[in-house]
């Protein structure tokens, strides 16, 4: 009988009942294996506890319940023979182009300017731009970029998409690599982060990247707290360069309650809900990574270590 | 040489000088023509002042400044025999869309909500339904209600569209007729109005029709105000049928400033800027209609007046 243990640290018999539904056949633990135990091929995992993983006798797969897996990789709990494989469930991508989308559009269209005037009683119509007067540069292509980017594309939005290697998305001008990273931001009205958090892309949110904007541009972080610079993101809000920002994630969350950001006028946040997991969906895609990694098949979204994505 | 009357209560010379760049053959004028002038076949106009319709000698085309030409009609001033033609512009359509899609988005991932756990210092992530666990009824299957169910169905929303007559549009269920106006809308939870004014259509969106839909549904109204009985809609979010509207439109613009809704906590209005006229797009637009009608071709969005849109 083949063996997977739940590691994550919240409810993980919730998680374990699911995949017993979809894998009779298999053993599902939810205590932590031993050596000497059976072999346990498989380890679910979010944030590992010290040492967790290192003990699972005979483990051959991470199956990863992030998307974003820096914290994993950086724990140094996955010993480098392991391969890794990130959480993209069906909904993820999907969840993130409504967030995006949703906070994208909302500036386009000034309903928090609007919500303003409401409050103080006032009619003024606002000089409205259609969406092909406005540029737009999604940061990274992949499982949650490429879905925004096309988005964008039939909205009208004038949009531009910088990955590491090359892409083609129908309708947007692609750009790949940090030569081309001035080209793909200068210029526009709004800046989307889409990027996983390596030691690449950190900090990459800086005032030399905000600088090229267009006066008044809109930023969107929906990847990770790491990317920005906060000190340089709230320069460009104070003497704006920016317009606003919308921020789903934070270099600590939740975010602490002397956090500048909190109050700022310009800034909109929200407690990283903006492609939260829906678990049936998650353990559907873990189960056929699962099936795929038996079947000997390559597993979409595995974890290239030496890129640290 | 031809000659075509603009009409447009608000700076007439500007409309002018775009149509003269577009039709160098034609004479354009701002002032109005007498009767035993030389003929004028074309009017462009908005709201007609009294007796300046009929007084245009040899008129046989009336080219509306609006989509919604009900005030048109309702004046009486265009006798019998002309046509109108609605003004349906290129950005009209995306305009709509983009506004419609702004405020269905926000509602569904909580934009407002989490504004105001920012302004309590609060971090509380929500339950987040995606867009498939939605049903969107969208009122109106025509230049604007069609555009804006293709960008819900893209989204994955389980979406609704209803019309006079039979449509078919691609991943959503089409209704049709009085008789089936309940079925399109019960259940519910974003119901979105895009129906033109009319005798038919007029105090449509009532208790009845609100109280079919889902419990905490959002109500967006694009068209216009005489669509809706505001007491109705003020009882509904008062009672919680409704947990909020999206306003753009009202039986009186500017809205009054005692009018309740301005005040409403669930209510968010704009000073109707949904889809603004674009004017090169405008002129380009009747410019084409213009032709049309000389070729003897079917002109678009010409107005069925028995219909009353
Ligand atoms: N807020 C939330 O709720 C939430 C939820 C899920 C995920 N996230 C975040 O979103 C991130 C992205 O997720 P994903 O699934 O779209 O990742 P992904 O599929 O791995 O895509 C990453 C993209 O970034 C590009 N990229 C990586 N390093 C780069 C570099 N140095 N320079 C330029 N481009 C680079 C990649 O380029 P190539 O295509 O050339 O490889 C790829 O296009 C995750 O890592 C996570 O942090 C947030
Ligand atoms: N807020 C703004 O900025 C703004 C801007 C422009 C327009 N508008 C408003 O939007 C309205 C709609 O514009 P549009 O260009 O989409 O109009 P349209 O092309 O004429 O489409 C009207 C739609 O409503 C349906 N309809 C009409 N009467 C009906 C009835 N009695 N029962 C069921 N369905 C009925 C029609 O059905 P069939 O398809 O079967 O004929 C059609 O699908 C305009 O009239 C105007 O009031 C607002």
């Amino acid at each position: 009988m083949k063996r997977i243990f739940i590691a994550s640290r919240g409810n993980p018999e919730q998680l374990a009942q699911l995949f017993r539904a979809e894998l009779p056949d298999y053993e599902v633990l939810t205590e932590q294996p031993k050596p000497g135990d059976a072999d346990v091929p498989y380890i679910v995992v979010g944030r590992p506890l010290p040492g967790v993983i290192r003990a699972v006798p005979g483990l051959k797969l991470v199956l990863s319940l992030n998307a974003g897996i820096e914290h994993l990789l950086a724990s140094g709990e996955v010993p480098d023979h392991l391969p890794i494989v990130r959480l993209v469930d069906d909904g993820l991508a999907l969840g993130m182009a409504e967030w995006v989308l949703a906070q994208a559009l909302a500036w386009h269209r000034n309903l928090f300017l609007y919500a303003e005037q409401q409050a103080r009683g006032e009619w003024t119509p606002q000089p409205e731009k259609l969406a092909n007067e406005r540029k737009v540069t999604v940061l990274g292509a992949g499982a949650l970029g490429r879905p925004v980017a096309e988005h964008f594309v039939r909205f009208g939005f004038d949009t531009r998409v910088w990955a590491r290697s090359h892409h083609e998305i129908e309708g947007a001008t692609t750009y790949a690599g940090m030569d081309q990273l001035a080209n793909a931001v200068r210029g526009s009205d709004i800046l989307v982060n889409l990027l996983p958090l390596t030691n690449e892309t950190a900090d990459i949110v800086d005032l030399d990247v905000i600088g090229m904007l267009t006066d008044g541009a809109f930023f969107i972080n929906g990847a990770r707290g790491g990317h920005v610079v906060d000190a340089d993101l709230l320069a460009a809000l104070d003497g704006g360069k920016l317009s606003g920002a919308a921020l789903d994630v934070f270099r600590i969350e939740p975010l602490p309650s002397d956090d500048p950001l909190w109050k700022h006028p310009k800034v909109r946040l929200s407690p990283h809900v903006a492609a939260p997991t829906h678990q049936h969906m998650a353990v559907k895609e873990m189960v056929s990574n699962i099936k795929r990694f038996e079947r000997g098949e390559p597993i979409p979204h595995a974890v290239d270590r030496s890129l640290g994505y």
